[in-house]
């Protein structure tokens, strides 16, 4: 690779992920260049983002506000030269086509992050991946458009990434007697906000106790999804996908203090762990780099004669029913982790507002599976209609 | 590799890690077949292994004892068929050279393995290396002799496997920026016998004490340098020959529980581990089964939850003279290390002979290191005759 630069282009740039790449982005300049921006809702952080990164496209999810947009660039429109700005769905897909652009990081949350994900993996770009219902609802599809295009995912998940990590020269490329030299992935889990609460504490927690979460700097979603460890569930749907391995040969550990992001176990019983400080910016870098690492100082050093110890547990099952519900939807597949996916949405989204209590939200996930007639082998439309369908089920009088 | 028989001696045979070594063939007799062993003393086991393996070739140290190992063998000396006995020095020699071995199994202890140990790799072979004092002793020859004749050594110290494992499609054939992408190497220590006694309990601790090793099978010699660090400091000069790494980017840390068997850190951060149950049947496998791993199911496996904890300490260099010794010695490198080992060795039989206490063991090794007059950049006869010189120092009036 040398000094080549990589042309970048970023879904979901105002996002925690999205600013945190453009933080790594920042800190190598000599190696990687933002050609495309791409946000929701926060018109002043993009404005901020285009004057300071000067990117070639822009994407605002409702493109009616383009206007607006303008208007806030520091240093006025005319500063920022021939940027071409686009909109709404098919923005996206423009952007992630564009010859310019060497790799997509993929950072919007929810549903939004499948089409654009697909469409440059079938244009053979490398794809970082930090969405996570696009191997969700839709592993099998992305899988495959990644290999009948030679595109690779590179996860930007902590856990992903330490077991890409891991896996590095090692079971990626070649297997033991004949076969795949990996017997078992170990995914971590922090426990989330509440690993130590009471059963009957946790009927009454608020959203604000769960954000509060004790290791990690997360957007609001992933951090209620982490107290239910519903997103470890989701995180073994994406291991499932992106490492061939079957759910059996998928285990939690409970490690709290999250210095350990994830293990591979081999078929000799060697076991290799990828540690680092909790924080993002390390997993985000190493997916920009690939295949390379590059130094850098920005970031904390693990240091684990200061932590002086590592834990680890059994998750109690029973405590975090989410996680049940994620790993049957998972091995039923078809449909079911779509509408998993929807539904938690949802449900989370309503204790968010306030509106439902924490213990609630596995149980409105779990009637919403309940009703799902499924679809196996579903095409991306079906998947998005069991989408669509599992959002409104959630709401009907019959659920909620 | 498929199911290519690989041809193994082993020398060393009837020691710890040969005993392991016939352990693992015995395994996969499918994968692996010994063609030679090689023995010092125990006569009676090796008759015992000819008969159980049915080498071509057997060395004795002492060839005069020909006639006595032949009556030993089970089922008579005519059951061996063919088998060629061979004595001395020479002998190993003749056993690395021989075209039918494909892997040389290096487990005898002390300088005796050295030239063994560069006849294999100047005849191209690999050598699984258990053996400590090649590297330590003549490091730059070695490690010459395997760069110009494309040989490899294949580590089986357990702290040296799991740096090789981790450093396997990450660091070892590709760099960063145009460079090397390793920050550290971090060893691991278990701390040893004594680990938590104060300085007035370990004036009087006996051999019997240090024999006790918390979580290893190991031979006395290796045992009693586990509990001086000696070991450790002699590890991090293996690691500096093997690894090419910087004396001062090879860290040590204290790790009670001996499941971390050794860490890399990465220019970006990353730290990468190796884990495993206490077990070197695991590291001897992998350096005979590389590059493939096999699967086995006659060694434990590893339960972090049933651990529950792992620890890591900065050691305490002032408790551990000898550790200070030996990475003084490897930093001034010439014929120091060779003084250092030799030293040592003498030091620590006169500890197990009951002669000297537990702390005199420093004490000795420092003095002898005192009166060298270093050789830099010593042919193997300089490094051959220091340790013969610092053998009759360390005994001579002046020092002891």
């Amino acid at each position: 690779m040398g000094s080549r630069l990589k042309k970048i282009a970023i879904l979901g740039s105002t996002g925690s992920i999205g600013r945190q790449t453009l933080e790594v982005v920042a800190a190598h300049p000599d190696r990687f260049q933002v050609v495309a921006l791409a946000a929701g809702e926060n018109l002043r952080l993009l404005a901020e983002q285009i004057g300071k990164f000067r990117p070639q496209m822009a994407a605002l999810k409702d493109s009616t506000k383009r206007d607006k947009l303008r208007d806030m660039v520091p240093g006025g429109w005319a500063s920022t030269g021939s940027l071409e700005l686009l909109g709404g769905r098919q923005g996206l897909i423009e952007i992630v086509r564009h010859p310019e652009v060497d790799l997509v990081v993929v950072a919007t949350a929810g549903a939004a992050g499948l089409e654009p994900t697909i469409a440059a993996l079938r244009e053979g770009k490398n794809v970082a991946l930090a969405n996570k219902e696009a191997l969700v609802m839709a592993g099998e599809h992305v899988i495959a458009a990644a290999r009948d295009h030679g595109a690779s995912i590179l996860p930007i998940d902590s856990e992903h990434s330490a077991i890409w990590q891991c896996l590095r020269g090692d079971g990626d490329d070649r297997g033991g007697e004949g076969g795949n030299s990996v017997a078992r992935l170990i995914l971590t889990a922090s426990g989330g906000a509440f690993r130590d609460a009471s059963p009957a504490e946790l009927e009454h927690v608020t959203a604000a106790d769960a954000l509060r979460h004790p290791n990690w700097l997360m957007g609001k979603k992933v951090t209620i999804d982490s107290a239910t460890l519903m997103n470890k569930g989701l995180e073994v749907i994406e291991a499932h996908w992106l490492f061939d391995a079957p759910f059996a040969n998928i285990a939690i550990v409970i490690h709290r203090e999250s210095i350990v992001h994830s293990m591979v176990e081999f078929v000799d019983g060697s076991v290799k762990a990828q540690l680092g400080p909790p924080d993002m910016r390390l997993p985000i870098q190493y997916a920009l780099s690939y295949p390379d690492r590059l130094a850098t100082s920005a970031f904390p050093k693990l240091d684990l004669t200061k932590l002086g110890r590592l834990t680890f547990e059994e998750p109690e099952m029973g405590r975090f029913p989410c996680l049940k519900l994620a790993l049957q939807a998972g091995e039923r597949g078809g449909t079911y982790p779509a509408v998993l996916s929807a539904a938690d949405d949802v449900a989370v989204g309503l204790f968010l507002a306030g509106r439902i209590g924490f213990t609630e939200i596995a149980g409105l996930v779990a009637r919403v599976l309940d009703r799902h007639q499924v679809v196996t082998h579903p095409s991306i439309e079906d998947i998005l209609a069991a989408d669509r369908w599992a959002r409104g089920e959630l709401l009907s009088s019959e659920v909620f």
